[in-house]
């Protein structure tokens, strides 16, 4: 298999946006992917999407031809493929795209992802969301994807001793680093003390513990490593691209502190990229909930597990500290369009690795970790980029 | 890219399956096809899922996992993934598996489709399958399925004199087929004048002119080719697979009487096997509606556009004619659970090539196609197989 870049990155300004459709996301998202990396609409051999429950949030499924369509190219008749793999949709999209130019099939791919969610009510929206979970088993009796990793933060605090302000400071971290970031869906900054006066969604998670509903599209474009330089200054190369599954439900899992998928499809990431956690320069990581980020630092070996609370009193993902995480505002202040988050992830990495990222740069990125969840951890994607 | 075979297949009856449970419908294919396969769980490196609209019809996206766990393949992690393109679902599905196993990604990777129609009321199904097209200026302006079908037919109907009595003659020949299939949903010969008589449904197609709402599920077992004979007697090798894009909706479509993605997807696997539509021993392809079947045969080149009608007179498409097509009785008369479709299609084409398709077997078949359409023609896929 031969090695994979990224040449172009676009994503739209996250939130509640009511003005545009997800059509007009999805062009947005892909004219400005396609622009940064000066290419025409010919040169693309295939696009893939990743969208998680369209057809109920707009009604939409058969996302590939849609992005086609949108795109202008029904004319190349060039494959388009939709992806969906709950809250990991994106990443497993980026995923099946990198095999597909790494196996030569193609050379330059569009990879997008995008997710409408503001259109429903926010009851619907719920109920929607625990359609990635276990319906039968879980959803059915009552679960909501807010309660299933209540349970999961809950056995966290017994087991480590995490606290509730511990994860507080996920919140009040990514919401300072989401002030840095034009295309975030929540530009102020937040307090300890707000996020745990505010409402209880499912105890002990409070709302500000909660990723948000948003709207937004987010696409890279991707293009064999040796043509890379043909198209852009600085292409910034795929070292290591893993998935990992797990039972659907939580209730079949062994353990509850930790997303075994994340481990596994971390490990492996590692090991491709022949690199240590203590490597990384920067992370993306799936904060769908502030214990999630919790887990997500223990999983991806940046600190051992249980030491992930401790970790934020430390401050050592904090922008300044020893590898910031979700400098971008993560899922809970950048936003959480289920379908664009992976690929959204994607664009900040590059960002950071490019040394464009503004204000929030981490000085000298020169290597970036991307980790996307789907459901309550049946799907775990690590991506690992350098720049070259 | 190295060669990949087909080891293994496996299938549920399909029909109006009250008695189980997507997961029980899952469970059955996929253990029939690793059965049939010899392999061991633990060998699986990787799964495909294609569903189209399970989070409206049952509740549930984030079939991976799922599959993963009615697998109880937990422990191994491996990928798992979802792939969504309408009615074409299980075609993209053994796509992306075969160029993940091309690829050299994986070795053994299986390859589910399956989807539970019956448990909403046939309002409700009619409406998410709407979802397939374009819901923007197509659906939501009161566009069915049929109703986009049904405007195909009469544009070819007007354009080469097909008539109503060719369409039906589909229907009746898919119908014969079935009787001979004891996985088929419906295992009854229908006459011409039962179509012509049936209730209209979007003139001119009648009920018996569509395919029917089923449950189902159908799994493939793919393995490199140098490896397949380790596994299986009789390896059955995929020469060509293809996957081609169009508008997502009917109205931005330059012609109305072919599925021009059919045409791109058929004709690119022809270059790629180095053969011609001649050369074809046996073919499934993408009935969902009679005037489906007569486009395809065109679009496939079997005959030349505008003569499909007149094969069906002809019976250059029957069992015993010069290239049978859908002898398992189609999306007609075997059924159509969307998401399962392309796999089932690969299942019958494997069972011909194999010389183990019982009464409905085609003499010394040698080569088969396998066509499967996502929408109003957004997606299409093309499988040339060969048993060597």
């Amino acid at each position: 298999m031969r090695d994979v870049a990224i040449i172009g990155i676009g994503m739209t300004k996250f939130g509640e946006i009511w003005e545009k459709s997800f059509r007009d996301l999805v062009a947005e998202a892909g004219a400005e992917a396609i622009h940064d990396a000066g290419i025409e609409g010919a040169e693309i051999d295939a696009m893939y999407i990743g969208g998680m429950s369209t057809g109920r949030f707009i009604g939409q499924e058969h996302l590939g031809p849609l992005a086609i369509e949108v795109a202008g190219l029904e004319e190349l008749h060039i494959p388009s493929t939709r992806i969906e793999a709950s809250g990991a949709s994106g990443g497993v999209a980026l995923h099946q795209a990198y095999l597909a130019v790494a196996s030569e099939a193609y050379d330059i791919v569009v990879v997008g992802g995008a997710e409408k969610m503001t259109d429903v009510i926010e009851m619907e929206a719920t109920e929607i969301l625990s359609s990635v979970a276990d319906r039968e088993w879980e959803a059915f009796f009552g679960a909501t994807f807010p309660s299933l990793y209540a349970m999961m933060a809950r056995y966290h605090m017994h087991k480590h001793g995490t606290t509730n302000e511990q994860m507080a400071k996920v919140a009040v971290k990514n919401h300072a680093n989401a002030t840095l970031n034009p295309k975030a869906q929540f530009r102020r900054e937040i307090s300890v003390e707000a996020v745990l006066n505010s409402p209880m969604v499912a105890e002990p998670l409070h709302v500000l513990d909660c990723s948000p509903m948003t709207d937004g599209a987010a696409a890279v474009v991707l293009a064999p490593m040796e043509k890379a330089k043909d198209y852009c200054d600085k292409p910034i190369k795929i070292i290591a691209s893993e998935q990992a599954s797990d039972t659907l439900s939580l209730h079949g899992r062994k353990r509850f502190d930790s997303i075994p998928a994340s481990m596994e499809a971390a490990n492996k990431a590692y090991k491709k990229a022949g690199i240590k956690p203590s490597d990384i320069d920067v992370a993306e990581v799936h904060d769908c909930f502030t214990i999630a980020e919790i887990m997500a630092i223990e999983d991806l070996g940046f600190v051992k597990k249980g030491e992930g609370g401790k970790a934020m009193d430390d401050g050592l993902t904090e922008l300044k500290g020893e590898i910031p995480v979700n400098t971008s505002g993560g899922l809970k202040a950048r936003g959480h369009p289920i379908g664009a988050t992976g690929i959204a992830q994607a664009n900040e990495i590059v960002l950071q690795l490019r040394q464009e990222a503004g204000e929030r740069q981490v000085k000298d990125a020169r290597i970036g970790l991307i980790h996307n969840v789907g459901g309550a951890g049946g799907t775990a994607v690590v991506h690992i980029l350098e720049e070259i």
